[in-house]
């Protein structure tokens, strides 16, 4: 999606100049993978209009692999608006109903676009888009299991788009129960699970499917377990020198932590690794924007994260 | 809706900032009556957003009622995007599919709503936004004949919205028929009745129901008949400082030559007031910032239109 | 007034861009007001320029009366200049003598004008002007007398326009004397009363006429007395995610506070709800845009204020 | 004065960025002059604010002379914000009554200060802002009689700040009689003497006083005579790559005019250095920011101007 | 190259604000010939800082082959700024010395790197950036020479980087007589071969080497010839609805000339596609962000280039 | 040098705008030392060229002599970029290899430059610049000497542009053995003298020839030592309402030291004035913007400091 970042704090009625970005849960995510060096591609459709080029220009700018990215002549590119509020966090106002994206169906997948592929990350956001969209992502599914590739999931719930806890709950449920990494926040343990004590879920969790747990907590760190010791690890906060908006540290947080899972990193690492990368989105207005690059934190990510506190 | 233009010309992939301004066919039409003096409101619905409020806090400014707007929560307010080419006129990026304006419906129709009114002003655009929009300027239209309020029509076919001509001329023809005033441009005449030439179309168009029929020429100024006596009257372009952008003219020659019309300005003078107001709308990036107030060209439009060629 | 505010922190000499915005401290307080649910008007002037239109556009969009602002031909619409120093609060520079607001007189005075009004409220800034403001001043003040309306009083004396303090307590005393609200800062406690503590000075303030004091004291929260029993009530100050320029967060104050009063909230909301708007005009550059609307706040504030502190 | 310009075409009321810029007709002269290696000193007052300081730095910055200048206190520095509008040329809306400038009186002016010098330049601006102003200019006229120093003098009267001709006439009347050059617009002319032709009016002007009289006519190019052959001289425009705005053209004009008179340029080569820098004005946003570096045009305007056709 | 343009029209010590661009006329020319639809690669390098990674990106957002793009350690990406200015065409202002691409070697060149290329395209900016740089164009040259594949060649001489006309001419003459396409303007014409007029230096240029020139005359249109029949032809220039700078019109051309050869169009055709592209370069303030994409003038190009011109 | 700053936080890849400032060690701490009240000059060359006369017109902004300051025909300005990153503080990317500064010679040095003044400043920048600005720094020295002048030395050593920590000692020495005032960061502490820690380095910093130590350390503070006792003081920082940026704070550091060395001020006041003017400098973008004027902070610097803590 197309992201127009506000000039001016404040009511946007009142804000009259906006600045472009990319953004969106998944291209987050990928670019915050690629950053740190992982070869990764995006399975989705934008419009053939401008927003849908630049959305591709930027995908390539970070070397993600558009191959499997379709464009479509009758859906526009989604886009959103960005309006920080002075009671809590930003709010945004989506344009994605009937957007390129939601026209997503299952034959844009290829039965061989997961050859290779060491791991699939879903949201709960492209399911809820529409009827389509969720077939393929249980198509991707199935795929997936087939070849015996790990899933990341991350429910991504937005209080401004939940209708109804008792659907969003069982919506999410069959993605959640195929998922070897659960990564959600705290609000998110609470709705789905009845509680946002990672201790009080845990075992329910583990019950429902996923083998390793993280729960992200903002600027008060991570925990996660897994299902092997369910041991609860803590993370602490990582740092940064300013702190402009929370969007996007989510997505960063899931793009630290599957490259430490993927690296073969203890859990610590992982989350170490998502604390830093989610950290470092908030100190910009962009959403992915703050993504470190391998290059930046090479030491801090391949110590397992114990360089990079500082 | 809410108009986004770019900081730069160019392809919108290459453009980061983008300038909000209120625009929108009928939006335009009413402030540039507003600004001539009449009182003018407007029926539609707008998101309960902040992008709502911006449209009805920029209709307040102008004076125009806002009685009849509807906030409507479910559906956003519609925007969309102006980009400048190197061929050709700008184009725009709608996101209107969905949108408050589109969910509209006969029920929005006070019965009392066009006590008092002496025109009322439709366009091409609100029919082909939904079914119940269709059927809502349908309903206003029988509402205007049972209490002989004089209807003027505009088109308003935009290229990039025009899926096949038959449907477009069969869905136009409901309107052309019943309206007083007829106004459009030279592609809209070519498309509706078959040539871009005003004398070749003007007793098809006038055996089809308009009294008074006007057709825009942009840069080339307007030519104009009425049924009384089916004479061709020309009306030169009016001369600005500057030229910016065309969007908006359109609406604004409909605002002008309106004015005349129920001022009761010969057809020359409702020209010249068309020509003038919708020249001014180009001298500025935004849809209707441009057209003109009472107080600057009192003496122009009041005489007919005699002294607005300076 | 139109205020300027800079692109850049630092003084002004280095800065090169400014951005519009619409405030004051009457205009404040009115818009606080409005959005909070309340139906208000300004007595004012504006020029007949654009700055006075985009004062009035501002107010309509807020659904403010305008009936009684009346558009100056001869003399401008006041506007100032905001400056971002290393050292202290922001700088203001001030270009309103002479101003179309400093041209008020008695005979902008509708003997109707406060027909049905349940509150008027009066700042030290306006009798400042000029002479015949001052007299505009006195004379609502006695209109509103004779009414019985409530009156509250924010004596808003700025260091830089204060010449003397004699003076200035001389001239303030008249309309302390005849307020029921008495809302001011600590600064103007020790000018106005010799001390900055409210305990010290609270039976001097009780016996000049006020029946309830407010004494704001920014980030640090605010006291208030009533005279029925004395006692003073501290309020904590309401945490906003941002801080960004203090600037109206004393007419945001005053709003809230004013609002409670008028809905019959027992002082220690009044004092909740003052603070509330005080410190969500802290987040935004401007000085009003930050200020909450109902929907916002509505349990918060109905709640004689217990919920708004998250 | 500073000058705020618009970032966007159209009424103020929808601008929402302004870019500060130093300007004002005898700043530009004297730009213009000292561009062209003239050294200039500026007799005014500018306010002890940060705008006064800004005025100071970029006088500084264009090497011009700032003993004479002299910081107040109690009056601030003036300024204005222009307006490009659809109709006609740019309106311009100003704050300096009561600036610094016009609280300027005869005791600024230093005996000593004209020592060395070879002309001043008087507008008719500095004399209508107050009486003080007035009284200074004409000390500074009685002080150039007496020093034998060459007066050049620009009526530069603005429609807009005109109440009556017959004052106008008055009030600049003992200016033009005392000046050596008189340079103003065919707007001027027609006010001042009844016609725009210079032919008509001639002899009225050198009866009156001047020796050289020059006719500015925009993109037209100028007119002049001199009082010695009365034979009148057309100088064709510079044409230049783009045209944005014409405020400070005259101003440019005149600093041409006057370099070509210092350095005893024939009556065309004067006229063609007026044109060229005039030209040059109207390629920027700001007034003066365009006129030419004697290094980019010294072929030009050391050979009469014939060069400088390109 | 990094391209920081003026917000500002006028001298650059008055411009406060600038815009990021990519730029550079092999960069230009690669986006040209892609943007039409052909695979293009470009050998260079660029700093390793962030805008080579800019530049990296805005090439892979283009679909260009970065595979021979170096990133440099201890040489930074080259910047330029550019000026608007009121006399004559815009100014550069080159930060290039010791920059990444003037570090560019011989060793740079992969013997397999043209493997399956139709042409290479050379300027002569690249040559004299250094004497690495101009060995490791010659280097090219015989790679070239040895495969078998066309070149085209650009003098690309700026006034302001031209030094000594005999050198200038000097070290252009080995890269034009290997030249198939020799493209210039009129000022390189005289320089190298004494005359602007095409006819009069034709067989001069054939008897160099080249089979093809073309002569490019900005807003006039373009000649060419081939050697063949030496038959000189003209093609109109292309009209646009703006005007904003002519900077990347000269590679435009050459992009589309270039675009024309390959796909065998005759050679009014490949001028007519070479004025096309030129023409809307100057319709952006960037280089080539005013490039046509094939979809928008397939027909044109594909005809030859009669229907360009509209 | 020329600044451009980011308009937004994040990677330069992603910032479309910048802003320009005038920067550079040198430059900053003389218009620090200006502003407070004392007469500086500087000896550096700018190119002839428009950022060249943009630092010349903001040295005649402050009140600085220029008349050593030359102008360059064949090296540009230098310039550089500032980015805002997540970790640490921000990235400056330089372009001053073969900058006008970086070929100033000894010949640029007017032996009665100096005459008249009472203290030079050396920054360890200049020598590392090329040959022959080392060379001129040493001829300034030994000019100095002869006069008997006293040097302030700041080595300024910026880790990016740091090779090898052998060379930068040993080319440091010459300058800090003959400096009357050693001014430092921790970081060049530990480079120089093996720690970081003032006690542990304080014998053989005064052993090298320094007569003065001070220690900046940022937001912690600032320590000092006299040879003449070698008892370390401590100077709190200042509190300031906002920190944006670090750079401009050490050269502020310098400049307030030095304004209280010459004021002979005591070495607490020399610490707090240091720490007064550079905290002011972490509030703006720019790096000496935030300076303060003495009119604003003249009572606390007068004071030997003891009132500047508010």
């Amino acid at each position: 999606m197309v992201l127009f970042g506000p000039s001016l704090y404040g009511p946007l009625r009142h804000v009259s100049q906006f600045h472009k970005h990319a953004a969106g849960a998944e291209l987050n995510f990928t670019v915050g993978l690629g950053r740190l060096g992982l070869r990764c591609g995006l399975i989705t459709r934008v419009g053939r209009d401008e927003f849908g080029q630049y959305i591709l220009a930027c995908m390539r700018a970070e070397g993600i692999d558009t191959a499997l990215v379709r464009e479509e002549e009758t859906h526009p590119t989604g886009v959103y608006f960005k309006e920080y509020r002075g009671l809590g966090d930003p709010r945004v106002y989506y344009y994605r109903r009937g957007s390129a994206a939601s026209s997503m169906s299952p034959e844009d997948i290829d039965p061989e676009c997961l050859n290779g592929a060491r791991l699939i990350h879903l949201t709960g956001i492209t399911p809820a888009l529409s009827a389509t969209c969720r077939e393929t992502c249980l198509a991707l599914l199935r795929l997936a299991e087939g070849l015996g590739i790990a899933v990341s999931f991350d429910p991504n719930i937005r209080l401004g788009t939940l209708h109804d806890v008792e659907t969003a709950r069982d919506s999410m449920m069959p993605f959640i129960s195929r998922s070897h990494l659960l990564l959600l926040n705290e609000f998110e343990c609470e709705l789905l699970f009845g509680s946002s004590e990672l201790a009080a879920i845990m075992d329910e969790v583990f019950d429902a499917g996923p083998r390793i747990v993280a729960v992200k907590m903002g600027s008060r760190g991570s925990l996660a377990a897994a299902r092997s010791d369910r041991v609860i690890h803590f993370a602490e906060p990582f740092k940064t020198p300013r702190y402009v908006d929370p969007v996007g540290a989510g997505d960063g947080f899931d793009a630290g932590f599957v490259y430490g899972y993927l690296n073969n990193l203890p859990i610590d690492g992982c989350m170490r690794a998502g604390n830093l990368v989610g950290a470092l989105a908030t100190t910009v207005t962009g959403d992915y924007e703050g993504y470190p690059f391998l290059r930046d934190v090479a030491g801090a990510v391949a110590s397992g994260g114990s360089e990079i506190r500082r």
